[in-house]
Order: C-alpha cells, then structure tokens, then sequence
C-alpha cells in the first residue's frame, strides 16, 4: 500500500522517566535505548512504523539535550525536521508547534502524534487504524486511537465511547476523557465495556488542532504559528508558551463540543513504563528467564523474570522466582516486577544524594 | 599470656569450593579473600587468631598454586613454613606432612590444625579452648576441638563425646566420629545432646600423630617423615602418598581405641561454606541489608539481605526479602540465602561450558 498523501507524523520525544534506571538516565531517555534487544531503539522503531504512512513526513520535537542524539539515530529524517524545545513546555506545546511546522508547509495536512518510546508490535494492525483515523481527521475531527484496555490500568487515562460515526469502518464518537482512575473505578470501567485507554495517539488536520486550541488557549496557538512563521522567534517565544498537555487543552474540551473521535485500536501497545512493561515486551525463547542482551551471558538455576545483560559479565541467578536484575557498567538493579515501580525511588535517592552522575 | 611453648599451629590452605562464586575461584579460594570485608583475608585472620599461641611457629600446606599468593599475605611467616604440596593430596598428606617437619626441629613439639577458610570471632574462647587441648594432647591423645551445634547440620561430621577426662577443666573423652548425617539424625543427635560437630581442628603430638597413622597407613607415615628428613624428596615421594582423610586416616581407628580426646569449642565458628553462613558472620550496622565493601555503593528499598559491593558499582535492590547479590567486575550472582548452596550449579555449568576464565 502506498503512503498517505498529506499525512504528517509527529514524534515527541521527550520524558526521561525514572522507572527504568539504571538502563535509562537523564541524559539517556529511554527513546534513545533498544530497550527489548531487537536491534533498533524505541524511536527509531517508531519512526519505522510510521514511514509506510508518512514516508519522510516526520517532525520529531525533542529536548535541545538531546536534538543531536535523535538526528543521528534517525539519519533519514531531514536536520530541519527535529525540531529542538529550548525548554519543556508539555505536550500541547511541542505537538503543536510541529503542527504549526507542518501547516506553513501543507495547509491541509493531517497530523499524527505518537510518541517515541511506546512500543506496538502489529505495525500492520496499526497502520489500518492510523489509515482510518486520517480519513475521519479530514473531516475536521480530532481524532484519538483508543487502545482495548488488557487490564484494569491505573496508570492511563481512559476515553470514554459512543455511537459509530457513520461512513467509517470503527470509528466511535468520543464522549469523554476521563482521568486516570483509582483501582476500583478501573475495574467499573473495564465492566461497563466501552471504555478504551487513552494512548495519547492523536491524528487531526493540523489546522483544526490549532483552530481549536485557538478556542480555549489563543495566546498559545498564536505564539506557535507565529513561530512557524519565523522559526527565528523560537528563543523569544518559547518561555512565554503556556505549559499544558494536549489532553487538557484541546481534546477535553473538544469532546465536550462533539469534536472528537475514537478510532479503536485493536493492537498491542505498550508505553514501556517499567521492567514489568518491558518484561512482556522482549521476544523470549520462551524460557523461565526473560534475556535483554546476550543470553549466553546469563546462567539460570532455577529463576524467572527478566535479565537485562548489559555489562558483558556473566549474570548468574539461582532459586528467584519473579526476578528482574539489570547490569549496567555503572549500576545494577535487582528487583522484581512486581515491585518495578518502585524503583523511582532509587532513583529520587540517588538524585537526593547528588549521584548526578547515576540519574 | 605468653605462648604455648612447644606449640605448633599448622594451616592447611587448600580447597577452593564453588558456593562463594563469584568471589571464589579456582584461581582465587576463599582462603586468599577478605570475606567479611574487614581488612584481613581468612587465612590472615586465622594466623592471627593463632599467633598468641603459636608466635612465629606456624607451617601453612597450601597448592604449588596459591604458595606464592599465601607467602605475600603472610610475609611474618619465614618462607619455608610455607610448604607447597606438588599436588593434592588430601588432609593426611597435607597436616601430616606439616607434623613430619615440626618433629624434625622439635621431637616434642605439639601442633594444631586449624583450616585457612575457617571463621572465628572469639579469638579469646578459641585460645583457651586450645590451651586446654595443648595439655591434653602433651599426654599423648589425638584431641580434637568439638563445636557446639547451634543447627542440626547435615553438611558436618560428628563427634559423640563422653565422660570427662580427669585432670582436665573441660575435656571430654570421645567415643566415635560420625559421617554427615541426613536431617533427620541430625536433629536426633541435638535431641540427645552430646553430639559436637567435627570443625577439623586436631590438637595432637606431632610424634603422636604420625605413630598413630604408622599403626593403620604405616607407608603413608614413613613417606611424611623421609620427606621431613630430605625435603629434596617431596617430588618423588609425594606422587605415591595415599589420599586419605586425617578423620579416615587417624581419628576414626584412634577414637576406637580410646585415644581421642574432645575439647568442648564454646566459641562461634564458621566455615563460610555458602553466602547464608557469610551474611551471619559480617559485621553489620543492623540494618535489613549487610553489605560487605562499601555500603555507600548500596541503595536498598524494602530489602532484605547481603549485598556484596565488590565492583564499585552501584547495586541497588528493591522489593526483595532474602536476597544475595554478589557483584564483582566480572561476573554477577543474584539469589537467596535459602538457596546459597546451589550456586555450586552454576560453577558446575560454567565448567562444562569451558569457562575457565569465570571459575
């Protein structure tokens, strides 16, 4: 199948997160890693799962940190198209502005955003979904991917689902964002039926996205045009940008003016948030003990979970059931999944101790 | 208290074991390590432990190997008491190859056996304890040190010891020795009292010692003391020396004739066989994780266990009750203190794998 016409692909890349120390740090977010050992990192694995949609049609908005970084892993993507944020500004900013990019140069292009260091192994699923969310995007929607929920997370947003938009294979009307639920309002959700995972995955006319942030936030969408119009501007402008997510800012709102539409996305996603997250996610042999890296690096007696082997050192684990250990030349972590996210507060010690150099 | 005239301490340094890999090795026993990360190696520390006994009258039996290795640590210790056997020839050979040379400078000399590998913390009991058997042994009895079972090991042989020696504060005279036990007699030999585990500490005439083995093993006695006599013969003889057990060889037919001797050992002892027995013997700060190097390099959240730093790395665990982290520059060993033992499997593995580099 050939790409589609006038779609934009935008990449954020940004976030260190602190879960998946000590193989991500701040100076090493995990969009930079190749997190499940297959050969590619989380955003060039996303932006290859793009190119048959947008083909060079990317614009990836990045930290200043870390602009160079993403360049050279993405050689194909053109210098002027890794966009660098002088500063964090949240997503609304930095999704923005790429589509304020993408307008100057195609008035009528529609954007997709899809973060870089989330994981979807069906590209093929995936692309179908994308497909159809343009279609509806032309439309003048705002369009979101809605992921069916495997679990009842407590970690995401949800979006809540109604009728089908008439002339499309599975597109819903959205009727609400709802905010990240405790456990037992997850487990109501996944009851009702009808609720989807909100991915952050939106796909909408590049102008409509800013028309409508126009609506709520005008200051913000005109200092982002203004900027595309004189990317010069950039240094000035940026630090005055107001600092929302795009959730808050445009999709809420919008779905309570009927503005938005989910488009089911019937594929396995992962945002990678933990060792647990990224455990489910390497292509195993299929024994007890998962291996990221050399597994004839790894001896196991009697033990199941995960190793991470990246010190080239031999990694021996006897009698652990549900274990996840992490070699690193500098660090080393041995936790299980069960408590993966806990690690954040190794990390807040370190940083507590000044162990700049270990975050 | 000065020293026991006439009192011999010997230290055989042999057997590398397998189940303090990766801080053991093949090339590296246990003997030569500062186990406990107090600033003495085993076999310093049980030097020490015997120098207000035996001053400078100290033989140490190692492997042509480790000879240069234990003559560096000990450099109190005159070159030629350092004996260097030609090949492994189990405890007879080596202890009473020691005796057949302390006989040859002093014809009444009494000596002590104590392994390198073996831990110690009261240094004061363990003194008196030999004091006694020095005295004891000086009237011609093979004595031995019987330590008191906090455990029903089944990975010790056993003395049954019975009425007390006249004469003597604590002496008792013993009955049999006994092989490692399954647990079940084990815990009926604690049940009946009386039972003391057999540490392989002999106190006995080095005359007396060799007389008693020439009475069962009269070629293996003979071989020891034309050695002794011309030590240029060492390569010849020692090929053809019996491999025999000092317990085989002389206590077990010496106990059946009433010359056998046990000290009561009131003090703690420890042979470091695994990590569960090392996290018992380092001295903590009382936290839930004991770290042995630098408890700086550790960050723990809710765990529990021994932590060996031994890399410069950071370690960090989280979330895991009973947990053993060995961390060196060149190989990783993750488990648990219940299942310490099986981390010979993995040796044994990365034997059969040819990784003599990791052994």
């Amino acid at each position: 199948m050939s790409d589609v016409g006038g779609f934009w692909a935008v990449v954020p890349a940004g976030g260190a997160g602190t879960r998946l120390w000590p193989l991500s740090r701040a100076g090493r977010p995990k969009f930079l890693l190749d997190l499940t050992g297959e050969g590619r990192t989380l955003l060039q694995a996303t932006v290859d799962r793009l190119a048959p949609l947008a083909a060079d049609r990317v614009v990836v908005v990045t930290g200043t940190a870390h602009a160079d970084a993403v360049r050279s892993q993405l050689p194909q993507v053109p210098r002027q198209r890794v966009v660098a944020e002088p500063s964090p500004r949240d997503s609304m900013a930095a999704i923005g502005l790429a589509a304020a990019l993408v307008e100057r140069s195609d008035p009528d292009a529609v954007v997709g955003s899809f973060a870089a260091d989330h994981v979807v192994p069906d590209a093929g699923v995936f692309h179908d979904a994308v497909r159809e969310a343009v279609d509806v995007a032309r439309d003048g929607h705002l369009v979101t991917l809605g992921v069916e929920p495997t679990h009842p997370a407590t970690g995401f947003g949800y979006i809540r689902a109604g009728d089908p938009v008439e002339g499309f294979p599975t597109a819903l009307h959205a009727l609400e964002f709802v905010e990240k639920p405790d456990a037992e309002r997850a487990a109501a959700y996944l009851a009702a039926g009808g609720y989807r995972w909100n991915a952050g995955m939106f796909v909408v006319r590049a102008g409509t996205l800013l028309d409508l942030l126009a609506q709520w936030h005008p200051e913000l969408s005109a200092g982002l045009r203004a900027v595309a119009e004189d990317p010069d501007r950039l240094p000035d402008v940026w630090p005055g940008l107001e600092r929302i997510a795009i959730d808050h800012a445009v999709a809420e709102p919008a779905a309570a003016q009927g503005r938005v539409v989910v488009v089911p996305a019937p594929f396995a996603w992962d945002d990678v948030g933990d060792f647990a997250g990224l455990s489910g996610l390497v292509p195993g042999d299929g024994g007890p003990v998962t291996v990221v890296g050399d597994a004839a690096d790894v001896s196991a007696v009697d033990a199941e979970g995960l190793v991470v082997a990246g010190s080239g050192r031999r990694v021996a684990v006897v009698g652990l059931e549900d274990v996840v250990v992490v070699d690193t030349p500098d660090a080393l972590l041995v936790t299980t999944r069960e408590r993966a996210q806990d690690v954040k507060a190794v990390v807040d010690a370190l940083k507590a101790e000044g162990r700049t150099d270990l975050t």
